[in-house]
């Protein structure tokens, strides 16, 4: 087995390799081992390109008869921008078919599998499970949530203050944080900031990475359309933005926005409802949303439970002060008890800093793996 | 020089197992090696018994003619409970020492080293000085400084606070966190907290570990003396209690307090000022205090720059709100510029929380490892 777990391992850093340019399908990773040897290798790399069982059969040629197929996630069975996958593998001639995980689609999970099995194919499923689940945890939350995966992002002194009461938060951490930051940008769909830090640091809100990066699309939550009209998220056009308001917003306002080519969406309630946004953006195909918010949009979000991981980095300093701008403000509890439980998932340093990754506890997020 | 190098690394082994039991004086050990193979060992057990170099010559025997000796301080040059070591070592006829650190005592760094030089023995200096610094860093911060070194204790949700706005703050951290606590109390000579602290929550301020321990020294800052008479750190007898008072605190309760054996130290001062404090710790020599206060002492000892470490586990858990109690209070600065620097020098997974060492930034705290 040892020699299948390396082949499935190579096939989820294939994958990995992928993640942040196949959205809003999967990465996925696929090799071809024949004789003892690899005979085909090939991923996912865009939407509505081939599928990485396509490219790594196309690298096999005529020679895929009896060959061994590593894949991470299920072939697709129906036809999609592409044909199905698994007629494909039948049609070469495989013989063994080993998936890390299965469809996370209800409607479709399991049948790329019967079909393969049914065409006589040996089929194993669970090799490197949890890796292969890590890898497309965005997407697998979007296929059973319809809505996108929420990292809120945050940078915090030791003592957990995002900026002096003054505003100021320039620079909590260092540059090798700040490019880790970058980084998720680009892993990213989209990206959700408040009016407040528009109008007060016009930031871009795009993925500066020294070797490019995807930027995403930026969601401005902005109720009743104060948004400065030199805004860089409105005239840079590095990036597709989306300015959200409410009922009451300015209707003139709107038109200039809208005439700049830059979508409004209004909702018709007072305020913005989070969960009818999220709703909203799911319908968009958004995967991944990055919370990039000051201390009241941190808040709501995490406050309202509405978040799949928190992204924490902490810089090597203490600001304290009673009106320092706290990470989360909002109502004060009388018991430590009804803090938000989470759990650490990942603790890194960064240059001077550390970064710690949380989720949410008691809920059950990877429901996928579980399946297994 | 890989085998020189295993040898004090034993040493250096030897010495900090005995972290909590020496002091005032500090931890070291000693190797004897003789034709490649170990001839002796030993390590400082207990102030006022033998140095680590005499138990290891006394393991040695008449048989140590020509051996290599291996310590983690420089041998002593004096005659104080016992008489110098470097003297012994020559008697012994010892042909080569390997000292990792010199003494940090500047009356008398050296010195041993040039008694041993002069009896024809070879010295080196500096091997694993590093580990052997910080095996003895409050030791050494104490001998330069005759104050002790201050580790400042805090348990804060990942948001940074401290306590509800109750006060309410069992638990913030989870059993395998406050275990290790425990061992820090254990390595600590005395431990500080406020008189909010004892008042409210009634603590022992003990180290209760499985094996045993050493209990700090109890310091309670008790400005005007309201400490309540049934406090546990006044009637348990499970260790010295020191209450400190100011110039206005009530006569007729210290006299009680006193009348229950427990001392009182007041200061002429209006309130405690903690660098007079630290200097009269020093003369009682307590070489390291480990601070478990509220919010307001730990802003003191921050804000203050009275500390040289500061051990902060995070619990995985967000609490939020304006008016919860944060690590440091006080005044709130304008800009992030103005925080209080830190460096992070360690950072470790305990149970289900994060302990995060770190160090105040731009003081030359280590200067002993750095003269060598």
């Amino acid at each position: 087995m040892l020699g299948s777990e390396a082949y499935m391992k190579l096939a989820v850093s294939m994958a990995a390799q992928t993640l942040g340019q196949t959205s809003p399908n999967p990465s996925v990773g696929c090799v071809i081992v024949k004789d003892g040897a690899v005979a085909g290798m090939g991923a996912h790399l865009k939407a509505g390109t081939e599928h990485a069982e396509i490219h790594a059969l196309a690298q096999v040629g005529k020679n895929a008869d009896g060959a061994d197929l590593y894949v991470t996630l299920e072939p697709c069975s129906h036809y999609g921008k592409t044909p199905p996958c698994a007629e494909a593998i039948i049609a070469a001639g495989i013989s063994r078919v080993f998936i890390a995980v299965l469809d996370p689609n209800p409607l479709v999970s399991g049948k790329g599998m019967e079909i393969l099995q049914k065409a006589g194919i040996e089929v194993n499923v669970g090799l490197c499970a949890e890796e292969a689940w890590e890898i497309n945890r965005m997407f697998f939350y979007f296929i059973k949530h319809k809505k996108p995966f929420v990292t809120v992002k945050t940078a915090l002194t030791l003592d957990g203050k995002s900026a002096s009461f003054t505003g100021d938060s320039k620079w909590i951490t260092s540059e090798e944080a700040r490019m880790d930051v970058h980084e998720s940008r680009h892993l990213h769909d989209a990206i959700l900031t408040g009016i407040n830090t528009v109008n007060k640091d016009n930031p871009l809100l795009t993925a500066r990475l020294p070797r490019g990066g995807r930027n995403p699309i930026r969601i401005i939550l902005d109720t009743s359309l104060s948004i400065r009209e030199d805004a860089n998220v409105l005239t840079d056009k590095n990036a597709r933005t989306i300015v959200i308001c409410a009922k009451n917003a300015s209707i003139d306002k709107e038109k200039w926005i809208s005439s700049q080519g830059i979508q409004v969406k209004r909702f018709p309630s007072e305020s913005i409802h989070l969960e009818e946004l999220l709703d909203w953006l799911g319908e968009l195909n958004i995967i991944s949303l990055y919370v990039e918010g000051g201390s009241k949009i941190h808040t709501s979000f995490i406050r309202g439970g509405l978040f799949q991981e928190l992204h924490c980095y902490l810089a090597p300093k203490i600001l304290g002060g009673n009106q320092s701008i706290p990470f989360i403000g909002g109502d004060s509890f009388e018991r430590m008890e009804q803090s938000t439980p989470i759990e650490f998932s990942h603790v890194e340093r960064i240059g001077p800093d550390i970064k710690i990754i949380a989720k949410p506890l008691a809920k059950v997020v990877n429901t996928c793996s579980q399946e297994l």
